[in-house]
């Protein structure tokens, strides 16, 4: 027996035999040959065969997985139709006489090469995608097919990586959960086995050489652990465990629709993060009170030019109507940093987290942000939306951005295009700055959203992304503690609210301090709002508020953590 | 008449005639050859005729402007005697029997391409050096010589770019001062310019085109500007300006012995930001009261293998003994971020800023800082030298520290090495965490010093370097300072001491504010502190608290900075 330490990809516990997924070695052997036009038509057969394949992959995902998880497959289409691609290859049979096979591992390889020297992270997935797709094109050339394994038993999945392909191929059925080697919490394996809500465990280095297929396998995709033929002792132990998640589930589901009251009577609203309206599902599920965040970035992502404002109307409208009268917060584009759009052009930065991005591209780029602030303005009509600003960092970019916001009224007030006149218009909280000086904000705006991501990466000076220093991403940090007790009273003290949409949201260990201190609303991942609400109801304000004083005169995460773990076990 | 403005990167005025140095445009044509051994002699020939120009230079340089702008010609005749530069222009030679220029300048030019492409500062300047070596040997082969423009009466430089080659090599006699098209107040030329008080207007566009040879040029390298052919009114007004400012420098050369104390009685004090000891002398000629940061990092730069002890521990002594006692504030390590060191291999990080450097860095590499502590230690014996972290984001990071520093002294001590037991300890404020538990981290440290770059950088989410955003590089924000008041309220309450060495301290905006809030020691670059003595002599600290507290009362930096030059202008 042994027990190895990954990251947490997604909860749930899974115990079963192991499945190994090995990697595909496709050898590819350069050979000379006579008729390149044959070779040539042996590759544009291959590509064919990928690209049907492709359309299945994509219209499963879709099916099952949601729009948004499909569109990787969309991408991977585009990248065997492009032209600058085939044509190298097919130069490449022509003037060397060579197969097709070792033209195209060459000529993708360059490609792979020419990206992943780029140092980007955008540019750097676009590596994995050529990657992805030129191996299932040589699979086809080699003869060997490009599947995914198959096995009609329950299985806990083991692998080095798992790319998009082989997750959304994955049988839900007979798929217990899986465990790679790499990978984190934000790779696209881990996204989609959320969606899917099959337990998983990444990043755990050697567990593919560790495992033998057939070995016993117990997975807690909760803690991030992975025993290996457990003892019978650990073994009950895990049946037992998985029994508990299985029926918290169940009792969970009983709270979708009550209210988020505490036991001496503070209500509080407990909100969603989405992408898009595909999202709406999981949402009303789970018995959200409200969108707490619209990402709008989803919208300009993985396409070659700015969305128009028809497209964009529609996409915030669905998810207003959807939410029947319940808020909707729209955030507006933040895009740059980590998440660039190739058609923008954006000049590349040394430090994107730094840079130019949300409301500073968007106060410089004003026909794209009035654009998107019509397309809002219009679809405020069917729903209750309100507007947010993200990396405020100033009170003139408050006031910048809402003279614009005018502005794109007059103009449809003055064609008759209706929308809601009374729309609040709140900011992200997400800069230490503008937590310094929330007092001066607050006169500026109706409403708080604390972004806890941004905020403790730079109030800790510390690229969340980058593994070297990521312990210093401490969401306890009394500093952080301070500035969010700092936004929520400046917000009250004016009459506006403070809500928070971030990770901490929904995080059980920051969710007692949080309530403690005032904040009225937490917008959180669809997925944990059952399990917040269950908290809120079992607890009482005024210890909580007692709880977030003692928390507050601590020195250390450690201590806080400490603090509020065992506080909250003997409450439970 | 024509105006133009600028980056101010060397303070003064200059006025005279332009004279423009051309961009050298060495044309290269590639001809066949029959004698390659022939040509591969012309090459060597070539090459050492360079090595004996750049000693030249190295030795005027290290004469004129001191040790640390020296080697930069030091790094150029390392580039020249790379063996595989060599090799490579030798091999191309033979092999496609080309003559010298054409394969010197084709192998150059691949590995300019190679480290521009790798989108790193510190790559980026090795283009540059490769750039400025490889024309100077072409030059050579092409029998026109590099050698700066020469003249013999007083002129205004005007170029598109000055290299570091060309600017070291300006006669003091004749020049009056520079402008060009590109550079930016921390290039290389500029911080040449104010070391050689060399007024200086740089990152001005088109003003090479724009100016022609003899056209009368005004420079005011304090604001920026340039005035082309000015009125006679302009003429005379820069003249009286001109005089005007060489008479304040006389007058504040009178201050140099003064000791800085308000009207009222508040003394403060006033130190020198310094890299290597060989700054020294510009630091007591401009009576700074001791060092407030010494920083380490021009150690470990430009080099192949981390200093050891003993080296570190001469650089250390000669700054505490040259300071006959006064302090010396000696920081350790702060590599990482913009400063690499190629030869400690860091991985490259997507935002360095928020990265792996300084304090983390040295925590993580004990073997590395303990060498620097016992170097340190060692030369506290020779001064009164203080220990001072960077970096600091949490009590655990001042903890562990101190601990490890604990061990060295023991070291010292069971092999009877003298120190100063009683060595003073504390650390940079320049992370927004830090700033905000001040109160929490005083009760563990002797002092603050307070990095205000560092501190605007993360608080403001905003790389000063990035030319998109830099107008939210924002000193006079009021979360700044209210940070500062934090900081400097924090250490008092616990009688500790608070001083700021960050380039605000030397802000004649930013200082009346500071001496208002109670900050104890201004740490400058050595050229500002007789300025900042004369403010500091002329005003009452009674007043500058109140000056101080209607700034914090106020909702934007432009409000804050009017207030101030409004207020400052009267009592003036």
């Amino acid at each position: 027996m042994s027990m190895l330490q990954g990251i947490a990809a997604s909860q749930g516990i899974a115990i079963g035999k192991a499945h190994k997924i090995e990697d595909r070695k496709l050898t590819v052997t350069r050979r000379s040959i006579e008729d390149p036009a044959g070779e040539i038509g042996r590759f544009h057969n291959a590509i064919q065969d990928s690209l049907k394949e492709l359309q299945q992959i994509f219209r499963k995902a879709k099916q099952e997985l949601g729009d948004e998880e499909a569109q990787i497959f969309e991408a991977h289409m585009l990248v065997l139709q492009d032209p600058e691609l085939a044509q190298g290859v097919e130069e490449k049979i022509k003037l060397e006489l060579i197969n097709a096979e070792a033209a195209l591992d060459e000529i993708s390889n360059q490609y792979i090469a020419m990206f992943e020297a780029m140092d980007n992270e955008y540019m750097k997935e676009r590596a994995a995608d050529i990657r992805d797709v030129s191996q299932r094109v040589l699979a086809h050339l080699l003869g060997v097919g490009y599947q995914s394994a198959s096995f009609h038993e329950p299985v806990v999945i083991v692998a080095n990586d798992l790319t998009p392909s082989d997750t959304a191929q994955l049988d839900k059925q007979y798929v217990l959960g899986f465990v790679t080697d790499i990978g984190g919490r934000t790779s696209h394996s881990a996204i989609m086995a959320r969606t899917m809500e099959i337990p998983a465990v990444v990043g755990l280095k050697h567990v593919s050489v560790e495992i033998q297929d057939g070995d016993l396998v117990v997975l807690d995709g909760s803690e991030g652990k992975v025993i290996i033929n457990p003892s019978s002792a650990d073994l009950q132990a895990y049946v037992k465990r998985r029994e508990e998640f299985l029926l918290q589930k169940q009792e969970l589901l009983q709270l979708v629709n009550e209210p988020s009251i505490t036991q001496d009577g503070r209500r509080v609203e407990l909100a969603a993060n989405i992408g898009t309206p595909q999202d709406l599902p999981g949402v009303i599920q789970n018995g959200a009170e409200g969108i707490g965040l619209f990402r709008t970035e989803f919208l300009y992502m993985n396409r070659s030019a700015l969305p128009d404002e028809e497209e964009q109307f529609q996409a915030y409208k669905e998810a207003a109507s959807g939410m029947n009268g319940k808020p909707v917060i729209i955030r507006t584009l933040d895009i740059g940093g980590d998440k660039e759009l190739p058609y923008l052009n954006l000049e590349k930065e040394m430090n994107p987290f730094l840079g130019y991005r949300a409301i500073r591209l968007c106060l410089d780029q004003q026909d794209l942000f009035k654009i998107q602030l019509r397309a809002i303005l219009r679809a405020s009509k069917y729903g209750k939306i309100k507007i947010m600003y993200p990396m405020i960092s100033t009170v003139q970019e408050v006031r910048q951005a809402n003279s614009i916001l005018d502005e794109v009224k007059q103009e449809l007030a003055a064609k008759q295009i209706p929308f809601d006149p009374s729309i609040e218009v709140g900011i992200m909280v997400e800069i230490p700055a503008s937590a310094m000086i929330a007092d001066i904000l607050a006169k500026e705006v109706d409403f708080f959203s604390i972004g806890t991501n941004d905020l403790i990466q730079y109030t800790m000076a510390c690229d969340r992304m980058n593994e070297k220093i990521s312990y210093l991403y401490q969401p306890y940090h009394p500093a952080i503690l301070r500035l969010i007790k700092q936004v929520i009273d400046a917000a009250h003290r004016e009459n506006k609210w403070a809500g928070m949409c971030g990770e901490m949201a929904g995080d059980p260990i920051a969710a007692p301090i949080l309530l403690g201190l005032g904040l009225d609303e937490f917008s959180m991942s669809p997925s944990s709002i059952l399990q917040i609400r269950k908290f809120v109801k079992g607890v009482k304000y005024e210890d909580m508020k007692q709880l977030a004083l003692e928390a507050l005169g601590l020195g250390t995460q450690e201590e806080i953590k400490a603090l509020v773990q065992q506080r909250m076990r003997l409450e439970a």
